[in-house]
């Protein structure tokens, strides 16, 4: 397989992104943030001296994502982590003074995306308490941001991770979850004899006066207009009025003598 | 202030969202659920049924969002929770047979925040380890999907409330974070002397043969029209050529006897 965009899988982009966490405290967060990272489809985690490794509970919080944590490589310095990259995006939830380029974190993740084609993409994410430094964001090609809420902004390490991993996946795979399933569409002639249908019945019932209609048969139309009715739903609603009928029936009968 | 869509703030209709938690095993995860919201400015949390109430742990992990579990409603049944919502949308990772609507979070969240102008808007997620059940997903008028891997879906719960959160922020105040500073740009005839400046420092150093420039000061050109040129960065620029500048007079006058 060559390496031209066009031969590229977007599985093959989403493979090219590192998730590197830099000088992390707690293990749990560690593995709380494979797990993020693999429910959107991201293998690739890189550890900058984390301050304690990745334990028994790092696995217990990765959940089925825990040889995500086994093949994470670990590294003494964020340069290690960065070498090779080519696009470097660091989070930052704080307004710094110098960056190059500030984008949010969906913006962010098409550019990541887009770059994925032709080269490794790093996103780099601070310690929980501090972020990132100056140091370290400056080193960044993007400084990228989850526009939070400005009184509490402070997201858990492995939330940002999921937000990110999310906008990485809409980006190269779009937003649309599973489709509602469809059945059969009603056609139109099954319709108006619904409404045919109906109109006899209501009119039987009394509750519809065909000489004064007001909106009764507009409004039902409308509304089963809105659902885009099934066969089968014509057919239960058709099969209702059908009982009411034979009721009708019954009492004309028994009110005879 | 009246109730109409005009007259509402961004922030009022993100406070007509309610977060329904059905069933919870884990009271770390409210916890964690609870900081999530607060982060995306989200504060009404409902609780059906959990299997523990919150504790000790479910405070820490709220973290700065402890507030938000302290008025956390908690009620007996699904039922209770939905009262009153003018949309009801609940989460599922799986498609489900028998739904009006699915729609990806995305979309979902533009719903409940075009419908929150008018009513309450209920989104319910299931327990940690079965999500909702299909009776559950019934009551609600949108099944709502948080696009992932195919290979393992399974978002921890609050990871799922953080995604939700940020997608209703977004559909409410949009994407775009901090802004990169702005400092004052350098003019055109700025620009143009330091390139006047490079072209001869360059040509000093031999680096430049105007007779044969090739495509040196195109590139150049090129790179410093991208950056979009600051005054201070053309100064500090110049800066530099000048003193390569005072570095090729003191050599001359060394070379000379």
């Amino acid at each position: 397989m060559s390496d031209t965009p066009s031969s590229m899988s977007n599985d093959d982009a989403l493979a090219r992104i590192r998730i590197v966490l830099v000088r992390t405290s707690h293990p749990g967060n560690i593995g709380a943030a494979a797990r993020a990272m693999y429910t959107m489809g991201l293998t690739c985690l890189t550890l900058v001296a984390p301050k304690r490794a990745p334990d028994d509970e790092a696995v217990a919080l990765a959940a089925g994502a825990a040889h995500i944590l086994e093949r994470a490589r670990a590294v003494a310095s964020l340069d290690e982590a960065l070498a090779g990259a080519a696009l470097t995006i660091g989070l930052s939830a704080r307004r710094r003074e110098f960056v190059g380029r500030a984008l949010g974190v969906r913006e962010a993740a098409h550019d990541a995306i887009a770059n994925a084609q032709h080269g490794d993409v790093a996103i780099v994410f601070g310690t929980e308490m501090f972020g990132l430094t100056n140091d370290e964001l400056a080193r960044c090609a993007i400084a990228a941001t989850i526009p939070a809420n400005p009184a509490y902004s402070s997201l858990n390490l492995a939330a940002a991770v999921q937000v990110v991993a999310y906008e990485l996946r809409a980006a190269t795979f779009g937003t649309v979850g599973w489709e509602a399933p469809r059945f059969p569409q009603a056609t139109y002639d099954e319709i108006e004899g619904l409404y045919a249908h109906a109109q006899r019945t209501l009119t039987a019932l009394a509750f519809l006066n065909p000489a004064m209609p007001k909106r009764l048969l507009p409004r039902l139309r409308r509304l089963f207009a809105r659902a885009a009715l099934e066969r089968e739903e014509v057919n239960i609603l058709r099969g209702i009025l059908a009982r009411v009928d034979e009721l009708i029936v019954d009492r004309k009968r028994q009110n005879k003598p």
